[in-house]
């Protein structure tokens, strides 16, 4: 596994265990460095509004390799990545409403936020206006709502347990998957929201999607834009993905390396969902979209793109970002993907895999598949 | 003036006048490099839904600087500039409808459309999506709706007379000075058809917007957001037009060199009208936004600004572009100045003044002041 940036990596080690805390287990990165080793943590005793779950499964994102790896600096060591949890409630605060003992749940990239901006107000609590989100992993518990130390860092699911408030948690439907269940709290969320907030999910025009970047999340994205009814557009370097893409439900493939499948396409496409994770031409993708069109960026690009502005003008369009969804946008998501019987295509893997699927997806991901971590099974 | 791009000038001259078309004088540029003269140019004559104009007044616009020296390529010349046409109408077709002998109205950017794809439906014509809008000068005649030759460019508002379809006639409001309403249907509309387009010109709520640039669209875009009801931060590179911004009615005023400055407002605007037409850092400007906020991007800058995708992600901010407005919302503009006492600040030049007004547009704008020829008392 290739880490990063070194120098500017954090070290945060786990203070002593509190009285209000317990230890428990979890695969973590001890050091900057480091393998994966299993490692002691803690969590807070339950009370008030808190739930714990014991974990069952928990999703490993690309995002986890970038925080894991200090790709973009600043990761608190030792971190325990993990942002889709999959568990059955096992305790509960006196003041918890929303679930009891037996639940299965979900818990996704947020585990705490202001829960009073006018953002959280609207469930939109991703987009806390009060120092932001606190992540399920590499963050500092700002806001008060989540028991234990809290000057240490979040600590994700790739652990035996977690401990959440209940605002965080999502209700899974009886009889879902479990382990398909798990990517959808991040990778199915990212693809959800934006296509929730730009209008697709409830209207009756049939609109026109192209969804950039054909992994984890693209595939997911054409199997969302086809369920909510509209015209999805594969759009890839090669020609390479057309027959995975067209497998998922796109009806139309743009190789972005071929003039003529580009000029085939263009001004054609109301939004698009930009999956794409490395450096690309982003105005070859907005000469794709037509007037009042749309561009969504959703993968972390660390260099700047050039951007024409001429080309916004021209047709009124936008480029546009959106990270992950909010708590009420989520429950949506999980109940949409049930409902439609959309799930990414997963392999299940043990704990004792973790660094193979991490120099995996360092690679590329070609597949499309998402790995989820079987913590239950994983000694 | 700095004529550009001379190898990638058109020659297109004009041909003789035909059966359907009278002679008229207008000021030009016959040929890449040339100064200024009176020419003659060839309107059609009037029949069904034409509407012909005797010109009073034409704004210059700092677009007409870009086109008639070239600083973009692709001019055809002759060149007759000008998209801010004001007159008094003296002749209609059998078919019209909407003036008659007297009116006065105005031209402004547009003077033809396909008048039946969606955005034409829409009266946003200036996005038809039938091969564009026909732009009052410099344009090809691509519609069919403009009678007289249709190989000859569109010849612009620096002309005695003019003639168009009424579809693109602005009906101006009795009283309304002549003068400073010329550059309202460039100058004005383009400010006002994105405050409109996003929002602000129909909503009970006080938005935050900023005005990027202000020189005589930002000054346009200060008193409209204004006249609008909402809080108007003027932002520019350094505190020297606080006053200017301030007195057309800024309550606030970022300076974008001084990080103090661009610190206390950032996070804090939910759109912003970006009128600065060279380059400039627009990373900054995005993080003036707040969560769910818009730059909108107005002034055309040649070279590709550096964007970061991960700040547009982090509060869903977009960057989006506008051109001009449609016939419904510049007629509502029109209205709303009047309606609001809302005017450029103008000084009325002489056609014998026109390359005395290009030089000082080429080198800044410091006053925000925009220059009206005075067409009928030019000789």
């Amino acid at each position: 596994m290739e880490f990063r940036n070194k120098e500017i990596a954090i070290s945060a080690p786990i203070p002593p265990c509190q009285d209000d805390e317990y230890k428990e287990d979890a695969w973590g990165v001890e050091n900057c460095g480091d393998s994966f080793q299993k490692i002691t943590i803690n969590r807070p005793k339950v009370t008030g509004s808190l739930v714990k779950l014991k974990m069952k499964y928990c999703g490993i994102c690309h995002t986890d390799v970038h925080f894991t790896l200090n790709h973009i600096g600043g990761t608190m060591y030792p971190i325990v990545p993990g942002h889709e949890l999959v568990g059955v409630v096992t305790e509960v605060g006196s003041d918890v409403t929303r679930v009891s003992i037996g639940s299965l749940v979900a818990v996704g990239c947020t585990v705490d936020c202001c829960m009073q901006c006018e953002m959280c107000d609207a469930g939109e609590d991703n987009y806390c206006q009060n120092g932001g989100m606190t992540g399920t992993y590499n963050s500092t518990k700002k806001h008060g709502h989540m028991g234990g130390n809290q000057d240490t860092q979040t600590l994700g699911g790739y652990s035996k347990s977690q401990v959440v408030h209940e605002r965080f948690i999502v209700i899974l439907p009886e009889g879902i998957d479990l382990a398909k269940a798990a990517p959808l709290v991040c990778a199915g969320i990212t693809m959800f929201d934006p296509l929730r907030h730009w209008g697709a999910a409830d209207t009756d025009k049939k609109m026109n999607i192209g969804i950039a970047g054909i992994g984890g999340l693209g595939t997911m994205g054409i199997k969302l834009a086809k369920a909510m009814g509209h015209n999805v557009v594969a759009i890839s370097s090669s020609d390479s993905k057309r027959q995975l893409a067209e497998e998922k439900g796109a009806s139309g493939f743009v190789a972005t390396s071929d003039p003529k499948s580009v000029n085939e396409h263009s001004n054609s496409l109301d939004l698009i969902l930009n999956t794409i994770p490395a450096p690309h031409d982003v105005m070859s993708l907005v000469g794709l979209l037509r007037t009042n069109g749309t561009l969504v960026q959703l993968g972390v690009v660390a260099v700047p793109a050039p951007v024409n502005q001429f080309a916004l003008m021209m047709g009124r369009k936008s480029i546009a970002g959106s990270l992950i969804g909010g708590m009420k946008a989520l429950q949506e998501c999980v109940d949409f993907c049930f409902k439609h019987d959309i799930y990414p295509d997963i392999e299940i893997v043990d704990a004792g895999e973790i660094e193979r699927v991490y120099l995996a997806l360092e690679k590329s991901n070609s597949s499309g598949i998402r790995y989820v971590l079987d913590i239950e099974n994983s000694a």
